[in-house]
């Protein structure tokens, strides 16, 4: 057994936090060659979603190889399975933002201190918690560099440099690269994915001459973050925006696509989008050839998306990937029986699967002999590919093949000649499905609540909370004081762009005031 | 101005390394908004190829906005100019190796010292020169953690923990990611892209049952590079094994493609791939059931590649892209005069623009109004942009375009109508000529000698010398000692996979030993 976690934990992974016992257990294993579950194929997830998530998320991200624990607390090895989710996120967006004539660049990893000492209110609380270089080799460093959480900071004076006058704007960068906030660097080990000190993302970064441009783009990218959910990770989010307590520090407003895990209860932010306003403090020359500052917005999302999309889409039986991303979207198994001939059969998956490939589609056949059809079963099924291709004989007789769904169970006998058109159906039915499915569920843990008495039985009950709002920074603060616990306080999600009728006369939940506007509350990652 | 450069500089920088004073210089620009140049349009590139190269290859990086100084030593802000040839490499180098089943994955930026410790061959002369993290935020970390130079040895220990057995393998993967090699970090400023401290690269990491497998590999990917070389960037290399003493310290043996630079007459290794062999200890049980040691592999190429193309193609107006990798690869330029309709020529311009970008060529009009047509021509000739199509009235009632290679100054008249298939054509041309200038300058550079006396006089006028040789260790350790000066001294480059003829008798160029076979040698960066 790879390893074993005592229930305790399991508060503490709710929280997006191992304690330092189970990081110890995990990261151990590394470099050792015992896995009983690999020699026996038998209850590769023995914890249930329902029960025990905290615990049942860390098995299926390890065994079904979207990530290895490293020896650094933290810190993950990404594995292929989620580096194609990445690359296939990526495609999409960055052709997009090129649409939007967004260029790429790549700022350094190591930030000057100058660097972090600029723009207070940005990186209130961020400058504490990086992490430093003080040494090379074995000398000493005369002045210690941080290394980037984010690059605003340190992209801002080089903004400045390039941007003389109106011709120069808009300005508009991103960055595909690695950050590393080392937030409670000391204090257990953050959950894979979703926490990681280290994480891959992009960063937009972008200037412009008026603030309308600046709106709508932040809009525009928003819209983009929503499709990565919606579209290829079959996941429902709200757009909304942040409260003031909540937004990026030091940004005029935030947007952000709003994710919730029924089975925690938890709200997680899926991507931010931020109007930084003018604060940044950099001038040019207007066309009208005056003195003029400019507007920034900056925007980013990470490979948290992957962590919410294994939350969202897993089951007991392990990892349940939509079509759109999954880097195997098919697998061929050859099921022989006793009177057939094998060869037959495993040259008939072969076929299968090259046809398939040969079409487009990401198939591959499971053609070792050392495992049964149900080993083979359970650990394609562990590892989400979306669709099972079962090839037996009285199957080939019939010209067909028997297609099993990973997200429903769903057999169904195809012959082999309309699989390719089949298959095309088949897996847009199965993203839809899957996205069906988690709104459905996301949409039943909605309560509507209008009094503080039905907030904390909603926020017990695990609910995502839609609650009338007095907008006010204070009170918001209250309803997190007055809700901390154990396992976190409530926080304001965010309020979001469709609004629900507020008729006159509504009060806030939490201080009885004329409410303002709905808001989503819940508890959150 | 934006920088001055003391003439007694240009040696640091053929060595690959500023002075300090060059790069207080540079970095000291950074921020302000004081830019000659920029207003002037005139003297863009001040420095000659043939008279100052170190200068002359600075000034182009920076002012073609390939790269921008940043305020860390070493550490350069890459441009969208530079991410797009990268991207444009990547795009084909990731392709090429899909086909061949090699996956990605992404490994932490930090490494244990564990991880540092072991394989000690492997990381000669690397784990003293790594950067460490000693502190997070305010608290000094109790273990410090080392910044990757390379995932070699922090990968080994998942390679053994995920091969089981003969099933597992061939275990081949790939990562893209961010490099810190700080070598001499307090000493000197490195060229930018050439010899930066952090770098991008791809590092692939493979394993195999067999040697004959292993072997086969490393040769694919070396054609791979050759390909990135010859086919992107239009450089010619010459593939061929390092020797005992150049080759990747622990490895088994190291293949490269080596460039050459005939203005500095030096040699620069492009790219190399290596067979490990069976060094690093990893077993597995082989098809028979018994205990086996499997065989690795591992090959790289970095942002380096982009730093040799400007040194390659670049000339005294600037940069010089090939089309292939250039991110834009015509400029429409408006040429108005006094009695035509402005209006006309700029509309004219945005079609022309329009649609060779709709027909898929990256294509761009440059419509400022506040710039003189001169102006333009020298910015884009700057930028090293393949084409410039210039639209004049006159032109305009003949309905053609006057089209300027970059390469070549050719100036030819083409009927609009026929832009489209014309461009094609003459982007093929021009990226080929770059090549075969690039070669015919290459090959003028090769001296073939075979004596000690011809090797001293050749390398003195800047040879890349095709020498014959005994291939010992120590004899070449001689050859370096005796060669030494305050511009570096003699390696040997490689031996070319495609030998000249040696003919019985020939004797080593510097021991007088029988000669074993033919080597590349020169000053290298």
């Amino acid at each position: 057994m790879r390893f074993r976690l005592s229930s305790s934990l399991s508060v503490a992974v709710c929280l997006g936090c191992f304690s330092a016992f189970l990081w110890k257990y995990l990261s151990a294993s590394g470099g050792k060659k015992k896995d009983v579950e690999k020699e026996t194929g038998l209850g590769l997830i023995k914890k249930k979603k329902n029960e025990n998530f905290g615990e049942w998320y860390l098995e299926v991200v390890v065994h079904s190889e979207m990530i290895e624990c490293y020896d650094i607390s933290g810190c993950y090895i990404l594995r292929p399975g989620t580096m194609a989710i990445w690359e296939t996120m990526k495609a999409f967006f960055d052709a997009e933002i090129k649409k939007l004539k967004i260029k790429n660049c790549y700022f350094p990893l190591f930030v000057p201190p100058a660097g972090l000492k600029k723009d207070k209110d940005q990186i209130k609380g961020v400058a504490s918690e990086v992490a430093w270089v003080t040494r090379s080799g074995k000398s000493e460093l005369e002045v210690p560099i941080a290394i980037r959480s984010t690059s605003e900071t340190h992209m801002n004076p080089y903004f400045s440099k390039w941007i003389w006058g109106h011709r120069d704007l808009p300005l508009k960068l991103n960055q595909w690269c690695n950050v590393v906030q080392s937030l409670q660097w000391e204090s257990g080990n953050p959950t894979p994915l979703i926490k990681s000190r280290e994480f891959l993302w992009q960063e937009g970064h972008t200037a412009f001459a008026t603030k309308e441009e600046a709106d709508k783009e932040v809009l525009e990218i928003l819209e983009l973050y929503r499709r990565i959910y919606e579209e290829y990770l079959a996941i429902p989010v709200v757009k909304g925006k942040k409260s003031e307590n909540e937004k990026l520090a030091g940004a005029l407003y935030t947007t952000s696509v709003e994710a919730f895990v029924p089975n925690t209860g938890r709200g997680i932010q899926g991507a931010a989008s931020h109007c930084l306003g003018q604060k940044l403090d950099i001038t040019y020359e207007n066309d009208k050839g005056e003195k003029a500052m400019i507007w920034q917005n900056s925007w980013s999302y990470s490979t948290r998306t992957i962590g919410v999309m294994v939350m969202v889409h897993g089951d007991d039986k392990g990892l349940v990937l939509p079509p759109k991303v999954a880097s195997i979207q098919a697998i061929v198994i050859p099921v022989p029986t006793k009177d057939a001939d094998t060869h037959v059969i495993f040259d008939a998956c072969f076929n299968i699967a090259a046809q398939l490939s040969e079409a487009g589609f990401r198939v591959e056949a499971d053609l070792r002999d050392n495992y049964s059809p149900d080993w083979k079963h359970s650990h394609w099924e562990l590892k989400g590919v979306p669709l099972r291709i079962e090839v037996e004989a009285k199957d080939l007789e019939k010209k067909q093949v028997c297609c099993v769904r990973r997200d429903n169970c769903e057999k169904v006998d195809i012959p082999v000649v309309d699989l390719i058109k089949e298959l095309r159906d088949m897996f847009d039915r199965i993203q839809q499905n899957l996205f069906d499915v988690a709104k459905q569920k996301r949409d039943a843990s909605i309560e509507v609540i209008r009094t503080w008495d039905e907030f904390t039985v909603a926020l017990s009950n695990k609910k995502l909370i839609l609650a009338p709002w007095c907008d006010e920074p204070e009170v918001e603060e209250d309803v997190t004081s007055r809700t901390k616990s154990e396992i976190g306080a409530a926080r304001l999600l965010c309020s979001p762009f469709v609004q629900p009728e507020l008729s006159k006369g509504t009060l806030c939940f939490a201080s009885g005031k004329p409410a303002k506007k709905w808001s989503y509350w819940g508890r959150s990652y």
